[in-house]
C-alpha cells in the first residue's frame, strides 16, 4: 500500500500537520481531537448565545447545485464518479447548500449554524500543507429585516469568538460589493469586467499594488487611467468617517450603488458602536473576496500577531484567500448574499441572507502549538478513576466494581489483564491524567472498603464501598 | 433545477423522513438536529464514561484502502471521479479507516470512539428510504489483552446506550466466527465455501430456513446433508449453558476452532454476568454478519418492540443487515477483527481489535416519532431571554442591552426590526420556547430598570439593570 510506504518515507509528517500527500487530507489524533472539541465548544456556545438553530445537509449535492456559484474556484470542486444515477459533487462550502435548503424547504427566515467539513481539490503539493478537507463553522441569518442589524450581529459574533479563543490581536476588514461595483463604474471599468477586476483586487493582500495594477492592465485589458483611479481608492482604510467622506467624494457620489453601500456602511458602524466592537473593525476598500454570490457587505477577519505558524496552518478555511506560501492569517469571512436562494427557487423568490464562516484549521494549528508550548498536559479522556488491584486473581472483583461505577455515572477504567502490576496501573493514570485510583485487595474486600488513592499526592484513604461513588464525585467535581 | 421540481411534486416528503430521491440523502432541520444532539450526547457520554479517546479520519480514503474488506457489499462503495491524482472512495464504514489509522501511526493500543457519516451506494428506490449517507457511532478497543475482557465491555456499552435511549426492549445476539467456521467444517462445508455459506446464513433473520437451505444447495452447490446439519445448529439459542453443551457435542468438539470459540464464549458470559447484562444477551448460532474482516466474537443488537416505525427508518446504519422491505430492527453491531490492522502494516504486524458500531438513523426515527407523539415541544434554540420593547425608536437601546447580555454569557435574542410590535416579539417567544422577555420602555430607561416578563405566567417585575444578568441566570437555571 503506497499510502503506508509514504508514511515510512516520512511524507506524512508532523511538520505538515499530519497532511497525507496522496489524499490531501489528515487524520486527527486524540490530542488534536481534544483541542478541536474545545474550539468547537467555544464556537457553538457563541452561536447558541445568539439564538441560532442547527441544521445539517449531506456531504454531497447534485453537481448542478454547485455549478456557477464559485467563480474561478469552480475548478476546485470534487466530483463523484458517475456510477449510474445523478452526477454528484462534494460540497465546496456550507453557504450554497444552505441556500438550496432554504429554497427547497421554503424557509423565509431562520438564524442557523452549521459546522461541517467542506472539500476543495487544491493541489496539496503546490499549496504546501493546505488541506483538501477542512471544517467550516457557519452562522447565517436569513430573512427580510431592517438594514444592517443582522450584518452587525455577524461581526459581533466574529469579535466574540476570536476574543474568546485568545488567538492574539485581530482585525475585521469590512467592505461592500456595491461600493466596489460603484467604484469600478466611476473609475471607468466596463460593466462586463467588474467580476474579473474584482478578483484581481482581491489579491491585494498577497500581491503588491504594482503587480495587481499590472494584472489589471496587461492581463485583463483595463486602461491605465482606470487602474490608477482604482489604486487611489483601494488604499483607503477607516471607519464611519471614511464612509462619510466618500459619500461627499465628487466621483464616488455619482454612483447610486456606491452611495447605497456607503449609507449602509455608516449604519453598520453605528450598530457596531452599540456592540462595542469598533476597536477591531476597519472599513477597507481593498477587500473584495472572490466568491460570486456576495451582493452587499463583505468582511474578513485576520490575525495580526503573526506567531510561528507552520506552513500547514496557512489554510484559510474561511474563504478563498490564502494562496500558496502566503500566510495572510485569515480566520473568518463572510458577507451578504441576497440573490443566492432565489437561484434555487422555481419562481426565483429571493430570501436575503448574511452570514459568516469561521475557518478553524488555522485556529486548530495555533491552539496545537500553544498546547505544545504549555507545560500543562492535554487530557484526551475524562476518566475520573482507575479500578486497580495490587494482588492477583482479583479481575472479577475489579470488573464488578467498575460496572458499579459505570452504572452510577462515574467515568472509570480498568485494565484488560487478569493480573496487571500495580505499577503499570498507576503509570497509566499518570500518563493519561486520571486523578484517582480505587484499589481493591483481599483485606479491602473483607472490610467492605476500597482504598482511594489520589494520584498526584499519593495519599490513600479507605472509603466504604457504599460511599465510594459520592466520594469520587466530590473529589472530581472541579477536575 | 430538477432537485426542486422534485420537491414540488412531493417526492422529497416527510413520510420518507426527508429522503431526497435524487441523491439518496437527506437534510436535517433544526428539530431533527435537536433530537440528534440529544442522542449523540447520550452516546458520547457513555463512550467517555468508558474512558474512550476520540479520533477523526477523512471522509474519503484511497480506493485501495477499502478494496477487499467488505465482501459482496464492495459494490456499494462510492468512488470519486478521477480528476487527476489518486483514486479515492468515500468511506463505507469507520472500522477500515480506523485500522488504516492504527497501522499508519503505529498505534498498538487505544480505546477510541469515532462518530461520523459513512456512505453506501444503495439504490434508494429499491430500498425504500434507506439513506446513502448515514451516521455511525463506533467504539473500538485495540490492543493485546487477556481474552474477552474488551469484548465484554463492548457489549456492556451497547446495553448501556440502548437502555439509556429508552427505545423499548432489545436483545443482543452473540456468536463467534470461529464457532461458525468450526460448524461449517464439521458439517462438511468445503473450506473455499465458508465465506459464501456464511453470507447465506447471515440472511436467516430475513429469510425462512427453507429459502436459506435452498440458496445453499441450489445456488451455492452445498450438499443437502451438509445443509441439514447446519440447519440443526443454526436453530440453537442460549447462554453459557449452550456453549457448555456444544463443547460436549460429539461433532462440534472435533473442531479445534469451534472449541476455542466456545471456550471464549463461556468466558464472555462469565464477564457479562459480572456486568449484569446477561438478561439481554443471547448466544445465537444463526448470527453470521456479512463483513469479511471479523475473526472472533460477533454481535448484533435488535429492538424487539416493533413499534410504528416508518419505512424510512428501516436503515441499518450498524452493519450489513436490513435489506429492502424487511425491518429487522438492528441498531448496533460489531465484533472482533484481529487481522485487519495487519493488512495495512508493511510488515503485517497485527493489532487485535474489537468494536461496536451504533447505527443511529433508526434511533433518530424512533426519537422523532416519540417527539411527534409527545405534547412537549422540542426546543431548537437555547435562548433564555428576548430583548423587546413596546415603544418605537428603541432599537438602539435594545441592541445595547442585548450586547450587554451576550457579553455576560446570557443567551439572548433581539428582533432585527426598527419598530417591531410587542405582540410579534412575544409570539416569537411562545413559538420558540423562550422563557423570559426583557422589556425596555422610556420609563424603564429613566428608572434604570428592565421589565422582566415570564412568558408562560405573563408575570412582570421590574429588575434593576445592574441585577438583570443575575436574575436571568437564576430564573433559567433549570430551564
Amino acid at each position: 500500500c503506497r499510502h503506508l510506504a509514504f508514511t515510512d518515507c516520512g511524507y506524512w509528517t508532523t511538520w505538515l500537520g499530519g497532511l497525507c500527500h496522496w489524499t490531501g487530507t489528515r487524520d486527527y489524533n486524540p490530542k488534536q481531537m481534544a483541542i478541536r472539541e474545545k474550539v468547537f465548544n467555544t464556537i457553538i456556545s457563541c452561536f447558541k448565545r445568539h439564538g441560532a438553530e442547527n441544521i445539517d445537509t449531506p456531504v454531497f449535492e447534485l453537481k448542478e447545485t454547485l455549478t456557477g456559484k464559485y467563480g474561478e474556484d469552480s475548478k476546485l470542486i470534487y466530483d463523484l464518479k458517475d456510477q449510474g444515477g445523478e452526477l454528484l459533487s462534494l460540497r465546496y462550502d456550507l453557504t450554497v447548500p444552505f441556500a438550496r435548503y432554504l429554497a427547497m424547504n421554503k424557509v423565509t427566515n431562520i438564524k442557523r449554524y452549521h459546522i461541517a467539513k467542506v472539500y476543495r481539490r487544491d493541489n496539496p503539493a503546490m499549496t504546501r500543507g493546505r488541506y483538501r478537507e477542512f471544517y467550516q463553522c457557519d452562522f447565517d441569518i436569513a430573512g427580510q429585516y431592517d438594514p444592517m442589524i443582522p450584518d452587525a450581529e455577524c461581526l459581533k459574533i466574529v469579535h466574540e469568538i476570536l476574543s474568546e479563543l485568545e488567538l492574539g490581536d485581530f482585525r475585521i476588514k469590512v467592505n461592500d460589493r456595491r461600493i466596489l461595483d460603484g467604484m469600478f463604474a466611476v473609475c471607468g471599468v466596463p460593466d462586463d469586467k467588474f467580476r474579473t477586476i474584482c478578483s484581481t483586487v482581491d489579491k491585494l493582500d498577497k500581491m503588491s499594488w504594482e503587480d495587481v495594477r499590472s494584472e489589471m492592465v496587461k492581463e485583463k485589458g483595463l486602461s491605465e487611467e482606470a487602474a490608477d483611479q482604482i489604486g487611489q481608492y483601494v488604499s483607503l482604510q477607516g471607519g464611519m468617517d471614511l464612509a462619510e467622506r466618500l459619500l461627499q467624494d465628487a466621483k464616488m457620489s455619482q454612483s447610486k450603488q456606491a452611495c447605497a453601500g456607503l449609507t449602509d456602511m455608516k449604519q453598520l458602524f453605528s450598530y457596531l458602536q452599540l456592540f462595542q466592537v469598533t476597536d477591531k473593525v476597519v472599513f477597507d476598500l481593498s477587500l473584495a473576496r472572490g466568491l460570486d454570490y456576495y451582493t452587499g457587505v463583505i468582511y474578513e477577519a485576520i490575525l495580526t500577531q503573526t506567531g510561528p505558524v507552520p506552513v500547514a496552518a496557512a489554510q484559510n478555511g474561511a474563504g478563498e484567500k490564502a494562496e500558496e506560501g502566503v500566510s495572510v492569517g485569515s480566520v473568518a469571512g463572510g458577507g451578504r448574499y441576497d440573490g443566492l436562494v432565489g437561484m434555487f427557487d422555481p419562481k426565483g423568490r429571493k430570501v436575503p441572507c448574511v452570514g459568516v464562516s469561521i475557518g478553524i484549521e488555522r485556529v486548530f494549528s495555533i491552539m496545537e502549538q500553544k498546547a505544545e508550548a504549555s507545560a500543562e498536559k492535554v487530557r484526551t479522556t475524562e476518566t475520573q478513576v482507575m479500578v486497580a488491584s495490587a494482588q492477583k486473581n482479583l479481575l472479577e472483583e475489579r470488573l464488578r466494581l467498575t460496572a458499579e461505577l459505570w452504572n452510577a455515572g462515574i467515568k472509570a477504567e480498568v485494565m484488560y489483564k487478569k493480573n496487571p502490576k500495580l505499577l503499570s496501573q498507576l503509570q497509566h493514570c499518570e500518563d493519561s491524567g486520571i486523578p484517582l485510583v480505587a484499589i481493591l485487595g483481599e483485606q479491602e474486600l473483607k472490610d467492605g472498603v476500597v482504598k482511594l488513592r489520589t494520584v498526584h499526592s499519593r495519599e490513600e484513604i479507605d472509603v466504604s464501598r457504599a460511599k465510594l461513588v459520592e466520594e469520587i464525585k466530590r473529589r472530581t467535581l472541579d477536575v
